[in-house]
């Protein structure tokens, strides 16, 4: 690296009405900077994207603080150490961390973690040992507390969290069924993840085929996606059913207002509850979580995939990807 | 009695669509039966009308099953045992049960339950002793999971489950503020019953009222009532708030569709939950918050209001008080 090198950054310049436009970002470019005491320098390698960026981008009260007009974007990210003043890292070690999208990060070694890639390449650690990893786990297992012999239905289970619900749920010895967008998903989730089956919401009556395929209603409904789905859940749900709110990425661009579940009174006649929650309350508990899932993956009980993008600057189309439904797996940038 | 006494009964005649009308039921006559083995004839005093009725009259699946057209209507009574072939029983004993919307029950011995009238009135135990004081019991303490120091708000709470859902929670330690639909109805929670602070829903904007009056947010909303009030308090949810889902009789006549709730993403970004439940449930607990009701009752720890109107004829215009709110207390018909 020179001292001629530069960091380039996306930041926000407006707060989008429905999907984010080109002109909402700003890409900026600035020297990189030097680390000070205790802080490193990293090469972002990967930035990940994820449907939880949407709400960050909107001003108002959430579980975590909006990213401002003019703020760096805030994202999951995973490179290697150029320079260290921290006594725990070093040159080319390694490292994933909330750096944001930007292609060199000046950052406080306490928030970087060291990851071993003979476990798992890179991308890998902002998928199914990162953030979503980490959603997917705590999710089904403390909020939806899934317990054998119940039926799992997952929607966007495709994606990065979704594919690794339905995996622990099998390994939990559940019945599982996933709902994703197109043939070939609903194909992988069954043939490549061991779901027991699939519903191909653009091109079946989700309804019905819930009914169907949870011949004893759904325990628990892990939803990434919200609305009509989500209604379709409720009516099938089974007595003492759990639906764990994850996200609703079928809303977040909706600009009159998200689609409101109709059938919550089902929450009554099933005594069935609905539950929200936000993965960063379980930072305590990530090691537990890493180990789980390292584990399994080291012993092939778990599959992954990334849909990696090239290309820093395609950062604002490739964010779309998600909201289309068009990336198939953990949706990655690769600087 | 003679011999040639009549049972009067009402009976569901047609499905209603809407608020039930005079056409729905049909007003039968017939001769008292006498009681077989184990089984007690009883002479029904006071009539429960309660919000849930309006559920049993239509089709479909649910938490119980439906009355059928031609049948009975379901209903809660107390009345005094005129004969009885059950060891348990004698005549002139106080007892109640589900006898049904009719003058004289003949019932099996084992679903009717003695009751003490030195500790109140026969009408005191449709309500605060009855299974509206099971529904506050269990919702507020179980599926609500109250502590000290929260702040829990109560819709329809000068209303049967309302009025001592409001008065456990003051009794736990909680800051408690209810919605209620008149001047006189408020001051009645806050001046009889010791609520915090209560909100007129027909004269007060309730979500400013809400976040006036818990400036900490709501940690458990107590509904009973349904429709944009619990939008509002969706919106006014502290961290890890409970929404206890007991009813929804602002929707119970809609036909087009309940009201649905559009802020459950709030669910999300409090790490809340929203939870329904059936009094049946804890049938096998009953004892438990029997005995403690009546300790309250007792110790004039809890107060108690019925609205008593006469004349069994007049049971389908009194159950539309109900859904008027135009009923102040628990609403019994005395026959």
């Amino acid at each position: 690296m020179s001292s001629t090198d530069q960091n380039r950054q996306f930041r926000l310049a407006e707060r989008p009405q429905g999907l984010p436009k080109q002109s909402d970002w700003e890409l900026v470019s600035e020297a990189v900077a030097e680390p000070g005491n205790d802080e490193i320098l990293v090469a972002v390698e990967y930035i990940s994207l994820d449907p939880a960026m949407r709400g960050w981008m909107n001003a108002g009260k959430s579980y975590i603080k909006p990213v401002e007009i003019g703020e760096l974007m805030r994202a999951g990210t995973a490179g290697t150490v150029l320079k260290s003043n921290h006594s725990d890292f070093a040159e080319g070690d390694k490292v994933s961390g909330n750096f944001g999208v930007q292609t060199h990060a000046v950052v406080a070694g306490k928030d970087a973690r060291k990851v071993d890639t003979n476990l798992a390449e890179l991308p890998a650690y902002l998928g199914v040992l990162g953030m979503p990893g980490m959603t997917a786990y705590f999710g089904l297992l403390d909020v939806g507390g899934v317990a054998e012999g119940e039926t799992v239905v997952v929607s966007a289970a495709s994606g990065a969290v979704g594919a690794l619900v339905g995996q622990i749920a099998k390994l939990k010895g559940a019945r599982v069924v996933g709902i994703a967008g197109s043939s070939e998903k609903c194909s992988y989730v069954t043939d490549e993840l061991g779901f027991d089956a699939a519903i191909d919401y653009k091109n079946e009556n989700v309804y019905k085929a819930m009914k169907e395929h949870c011949p004893k209603g759904i325990d628990v409904f892990f939803d990434n996606v919200g609305g009509e789905i989500l209604d379709f859940a409720l009516a099938n749900l089974a007595l003492k059913g759990r639906i764990v709110i994850c996200g609703a990425i079928s809303q977040y661009n909706a600009t009159e207002g998200m689609y409101a579940p109709k059938n919550y009174m089902s929450l009554l006649v099933n005594r069935a509850r609905m539950e929200g929650f936000v993965v960063f309350d379980y930072a305590d508990r990530y090691g537990e979580a890493a180990k789980a899932l390292a584990d399994w993956l080291s012993e092939g009980k778990i599959k992954h995939r990334e849909d990696i993008v090239e290309g820093f600057e395609n950062f604002p189309d490739t964010l779309l990807k998600l909201f289309e439904g068009s990336n198939f797996g953990k949706l990655v940038l690769k600087v």
